[in-house]
């Protein structure tokens, strides 16, 4: 039979672990990359290598971030009484994007998922609960937006209760859950048509 | 604007320069990449890093390998009078690969192509005749198994024709082309389907 070079091979088996990447991409990624010089194979190699240089946590937000506390924690400009809890850091960066949203985050680093023994005290809930006590902070609203997933849901129920026995003052709000922008309504699952007709807001 | 930290933001750029992925699927694999171990880490950059050592081409079929003469060419177990002539070392291992062929390769190392420079001289065509001539190895068949694409047809052409000239005793033929197992009549392509009439076989 005929192989490959092992190092070749090597380099396949490695994209191949990654998520989504089949054998046979993986030998496409490989293939391309051989095509690449020295100096390109290098600075992927790095990449990889030094990926998890200099990550840090916020303490406060508990996002990951270059320092701490995060550029959006210390942003003065930043409204530090409306706070945003997501599940993990990319979901803050994703809501972030639009550049409409003026708040700080709050990431939990997870969802409740019992099945895979995460309880809530795996999440960063305690520590939202002292955001929330430290009166400097002046938190007026926290919004929950957890995927509209069965264990997102969960969680945000969780912590919408944790938060509502605690803080009965508190302004607590979910994110909407609606049709996306460009959704066809006749291709839309049951429940999000259900949700979407929930939420309905007067014109 | 919260940003990724930057060690992330570099390996997601080098992902995304990658075919096939785009900037989401190259997040998703860096968050994935992140989740491993430093083992498993240093095991990926080292696998991309040494990709190319080790690397060498068959002197005689120009297969990527790590020993010259590849073990195709070195095994007395294979019919070294029958030569399957491909684009790519890829190619050979696929052809390879149903453990059927019993002969031995010779890696053009590309096709055709005018309009990217790449005439005759830049495929290893010269040395696919030297091979015929050396008497030793006693070369009977040559098959010509370059892709059924415009550039590999044209290659395919170009080949048997210097052949043909050349070696009028040698028995020249070319990889059937027809429907896929596993095609669809109705689907398949008007190109595939005359392709397939003109390859009928008496049963």
């Amino acid at each position: 039979m005929t192989n490959l070079p092992s190092s070749l091979q090597r380099a396949i088996n490695e994209f191949a672990k990654l998520p989504g990447i089949g054998p046979r991409s993986a030998q496409r990624l490989v293939f391309y990359m051989l095509k690449r010089d020295a100096v390109e194979l290098d600075a992927f190699s790095q990449a990889v290598e030094k990926l998890k240089e200099g990550v840090v946590f916020c303490s406060s937000c508990h996002i990951m971030t270059d320092v701490d506390p995060c550029p959006t924690c210390s942003n003065p400009r930043r409204d530090q009484s409306l706070v945003c809890v997501v599940e993990e850091s990319m979901d803050a960066i994703a809501i972030d994007k639009p550049g409409s949203f003026t708040g700080v985050f709050h990431v939990l680093g997870g969802v409740l998922n019992p099945m895979e023994g995460i309880g809530p005290d795996k999440l960063k809930i305690a520590s939202l609960e002292s955001r929330i006590k430290n009166h400097e902070l002046g938190i007026k609203e926290v919004i929950i937006a957890t995927n509209p997933t069965l264990e997102g849901e969960t969680t945000a129920m969780h912590v919408s209760r944790v938060l509502k026995n605690q803080f009965p003052e508190l302004k607590l709000t979910r994110i909407a859950r609606g049709l996306p922008m460009g959704g066809d309504l006749e291709y839309a699952d049951e429940i999000t048509l259900s949700r979407a007709m929930e939420g309905r807001r007067d014109y």
